[in-house]
């Protein structure tokens, strides 16, 4: 098999981590596989190295930011790489540049634009092991630009993707993505394997594994995801399209969401398009919208209720201020005890009932719904966040999640 | 002026220091100046890389330790370019890659085959500071290279010659070229110039401040290098060609190599091309020969003595020892308790009695003198080590260089 594999950065976090690195990728090796190997930096480096941007200026020029937050990768890359040549086998440290990643022009939040894997797939050919350092790229320009948040994640996927690998593994700390949160139900399973779909539906659950970003890009390019740890020899969990699941259950796992806020629109005056105002100026704010529901009141207009990331919540009060003050809405309120609940499963495309049992659930507990959405593989509910617990432990039992 | 500074290890040991060395490059540019900036990694720093690689691997791929070394003086030069930003200058950081610096292919100690100014040139015209990281370029493969010790002055070197600087500014923590150590002979006094070839034979003076392939690419060059310290304002020592310098001293400096043993061939047979063979060998060993003084003995045979740094002592051994056994040598002796002291200066070119002097300091002071050598610029005489520090301050006052 061609196999890339990722290892974060608790994984390489000091140097006898780098070392029970070295030696799993030579194990995958030695059974047979091509392996290119992407490394994040040392945890703590990279914090490290912002700090002392940081001491220098609050908001550093991001050229510089790239050059500067770049380096830590290439120290793992580059150690690992000795590592594995000193283990007698053939390795190469290959830089983003090195590696063939091209990225738009957008420095610190780069985007992969195409990968060149023309040397990777010649040094692969020749047997060699590749460490590529993660996080990086080069834009058209030349200049290093790095890819924001689980960049190395994306340059995995990405390469994967671009020499068409068996397998990319995700090494983190974790063992892989669980039916729900064990800090709040001790009862949850590690899911064997997820469709991506599903694993996008269940951000939450898989926050500190992978963000929905490389989840998309591993969809986009098919590439058969694998998250799992680095600190023991144990099965992780298979993202991987639907098709390539047999049996899916009806619901694979329960979300937990608490960092949403409710914004609630009162006496909307009822007049064209003021909805499509008001959400519009609130996407130029680039604030995220969640749950939406709509109700017409008796005095012909309308209350709009809506849910927001909680960091966004400040500028969405901005704009709506903006129509308080011309009189389009009467009255304003927020509500940062809230969550969001989620069932999510691919089964329930072909099943009926589910989200009735979600519903029945919640009542059973006695916990009050204050909004539903809901799409092919997924029923939301939004409750009083000091029922969030409850609800997760309850749905989690409702569907047999720890059977 | 167009002025190249570079700020060695510990002037930009932390984050304070680099603030200070903004301050300094700040300073130059307001007073009219286009500045390119050279900088090193921060003290410590690539040491502790080494470090890392070597819990890997005693002898780690060269290739490897160019991609981990080059990420020091990476940190450095983007942190000070993030500072020089924060303060209102236009400033852009810039990798060995970026400012055109094309090496041979020897990692971990490549020589600089040419430098593409054009990039820098553009930015100069702009009027922006150009922070490069030293050390590094990139070979013909676009591969990563480092040039060795010293390596981040030959890159300040080497750009000042292909931008045509006025000058290039060597910032350490000494503040110039003495006329001996100060060490040894408190008295000693800072030079306010000198010219390369001086400066190439007092090696021993400048150790800690340049090294030799640093003033050599420099003469090469007709590069103006000023040594100086980044912790004070007092002016360093330019270093630059003879005819720079207006009313040479008939002496400049006194020099003293510790490093240094002496081998004693005794009884070499008496046949044509011996010493050639002796040598040739030696040198393929890489064996540096420094001194030599022959003589004939009464027997027909001849003895060579010839010194060579104590590091490369034990290499010298085995070839003398091949001799040895197939009797073209009858006797070898080694000793290592010897030291050189150098008088130098231009001025001796045209007057005499300088070497006399130097000779009858000596006797006064009944210090006995096994070999002598001299070039044009300087006298060198290897003498006991014990009287190493005797013959320095004797000699200083000889030539009254504190005066």
């Amino acid at each position: 098999m061609l196999i890339v594999q990722k290892f974060g950065g608790t994984s390489v976090g000091n140097l006898d981590r780098i070392a029970n690195v070295a030696k799993r990728v030579s194990e995958s090796k030695k059974a047979g596989n091509d392996v290119v190997v992407v490394v994040s930096a040392m945890s703590g480096e990279t914090n490290k190295l912002v700090g002392y941007a940081e001491h220098f200026s609050s908001n550093p020029s991001k050229a510089e930011m790239d050059m500067l937050l770049s380096s830590g990768e290439r120290v793992t890359a580059s150690l690992l790489s000795i590592a594995l040549n000193e283990m007698g086998h053939s390795s190469v440290a290959m830089t983003g540049r090195k590696a063939g990643i091209i990225t738009d022009t957008s420095h610190t939040k780069a985007r992969i634009k195409k990968i060149n894997p023309e040397l990777m797939n010649s040094e692969i050919k020749d047997g060699k092991i590749i460490v590529v350092a993660g996080f990086q790229g080069v834009n058209s320009q030349g200049d290093i630009t790095t890819l924001g948040r689980g960049g190395s994640d994306l340059s995995a996927v990405a390469i994967a993707g671009a020499i068409g690998a068996d397998l990319c593994e995700i090494y983190t700390d974790v063992s892989g993505i669980y039916t729900t949160d064990p800090r709040i139900e001790p009862k949850a399973k590690k899911l064997n394997n997820i469709s991506y779909d599903e694993m996008l539906e269940l951000a939450s659950l898989g926050a500190k594994v992978l963000q929905n970003r490389s989840v998309e890009m591993a969809k986009k390019l098919n590439v058969n995801l694998v998250t799992r740890t680095s600190f023991s020899y144990e099965e992780g969990t298979l993202i991987t399209k639907e098709e390539n699941i047999m049996e899916a259950p009806l619901v694979s796992g329960i979300a937990l969401d608490k960092n949403q806020a409710r914004i609630s629109l009162m006496g909307v005056k009822d007049k064209p398009g003021i909805a499509s105002d008001i959400f519009n100026k609130l996407a130029k704010a680039e604030v995220n919208i969640d749950v939406i529901i709509q109700n017409t009141a008796h005095d012909g207009t309308t209350n709009i209720d809506f849910t927001v990331p909680v960091s966004d919540l400040s500028e969405a009060k901005l704009v709506v201020d903006l129509f308080v003050e011309n009189g389009d809405i009467k009255d304003d309120s927020y509500n940062e005890k809230i969550c969001k609940v989620s069932v999510v499963g691919v089964g329930m495309k072909s099943h009926a009932g589910v989200a009735a049992r979600a519903f029945s659930t919640m009542a059973e507990e006695n916990i009050n719904i204050n909004m539903i959405s809901t799409s092919e593989i997924k029923v939301s509910m939004v409750i009083d966040e000091k029922y969030a617990e409850l609800a997760v432990r309850s749905l989690h039992n409702a569907y047999e999640l720890d059977k």
